[in-house]
């Protein structure tokens, strides 16, 4: 991957502080293209969008991407890689299952509260990411956190503490409630992220109990 | 609106049959367009990609519609007008609260079922719509939705059959539920649109329920 490569060559030689700096301007670089992305679309932005939005040159564009199509795919891992290390320890960890399924919830939305943008452009580009043989990463990286969801929801059926008809469409509901919250969530407004998550699965939860 | 002043142009002096005929094709080249911004975003979609989408010369493309502008509006009038008649039927008929949200629930699945493109466009281009003075009509046709949803979370409460605690997070919380499924729903896929509603709704309302 892009990224990989090219902070292990900033790095070289340089002593980790370089590439600190490179790491934290290119994470700076991808956040102003998932503004841009989320903003006009992913095909209707051009190089020049981009360059006009990170401040930078052409050239110092890409020092930080190979490609269009690779900075859609770093927006990718800068939401997705956080939200799956939450996701893993709080399953890791245990406990009952309406616990484990709360607390996923609010990794869930702490994560599009941060990511806004950049979940928005994983949402409205999936179509992209659906049909090309190149992004089977992310593909399964959204079925390994839909798993995590689902192994939660399977334990509390298995315990008798929850009641699902059908497993697959329940989660559906539960990613809904959560994801749908990019078109409306703003940080900073009437209702805090950890609230939201709360009512949800106050929601969520009274209506799968057993 | 554009549409109405050429359905009665078309119209005048031609007879119905005429009028009926331009309508027909008239939809058809908005569900075609609705399709092209769905897949390639409003802003990457040129007039020629119209023209290929809907097998008209550019001149003919102009009989339907007087901009692209034009037409992103023609494809939230396609989903949200049978939609929103649906729902003041179903609110306006009464009926217990559960009941009536569970129908509204139907209604809902049933035109994101029918309209996956224009349903997909909306929500994409939100932002667009959001920030536009002559969008208001559509932004008005997205609160009154949700104000019959809502109408019917409040009556519920008032006749002490819902406990909600924030009545616009539970709203939010089922608009999610069902408007996410334009993500992932597929008409004659596993299970039916009715079946996701009613699962949705026994969730939701066992949350709800006082």
């Amino acid at each position: 991957m892009a990224k990989q490569r090219k902070a292990d060559f900033a790095g070289a030689g340089n002593g980790g502080k370089v590439s600190a700096r490179y790491d934290k301007r290119r994470r700076e670089v991808v956040d102003s293209a998932a503004r841009v992305f989320a903003e006009r679309g992913y095909h209707a932005t051009s190089i020049e969008d981009l360059v006009e939005a990170t401040g930078l040159q052409r050239g110092g564009l890409y020092h930080y991407m190979d490609s269009k199509k690779d900075l859609l795919s770093q927006i990718h891992h800068r939401f997705i890689e956080p939200l799956l290390d939450d996701a893993r320890g709080i399953v890791e960890r245990g406990g009952p299952p309406d616990e484990v399924l709360r607390n996923l919830g609010g990794a869930l939305i702490r994560d599009i509260a941060s990511y806004g943008d950049q979940v928005t452009v994983f949402l409205h580009e999936w179509r992209i990411i659906r049909d090309d043989p190149e992004w089977g990463e992310i593909r399964q990286a959204r079925k390994d956190f839909e798993a995590l969801v689902g192994s939660v929801l399977r334990r509390g059926m298995d315990e008798g503490v929850f009641a699902i008809r059908d497993e697959r469409i329940a989660l559906l509901g539960f990613l809904g409630m959560f994801n749908y919250s990019y078109q409306w969530f703003h940080p900073g407004g009437r209702v805090p992220a950890e609230q939201v998550a709360e009512e949800f699965c106050d929601i969520f939860l009274d209506g799968i109990r057993a």
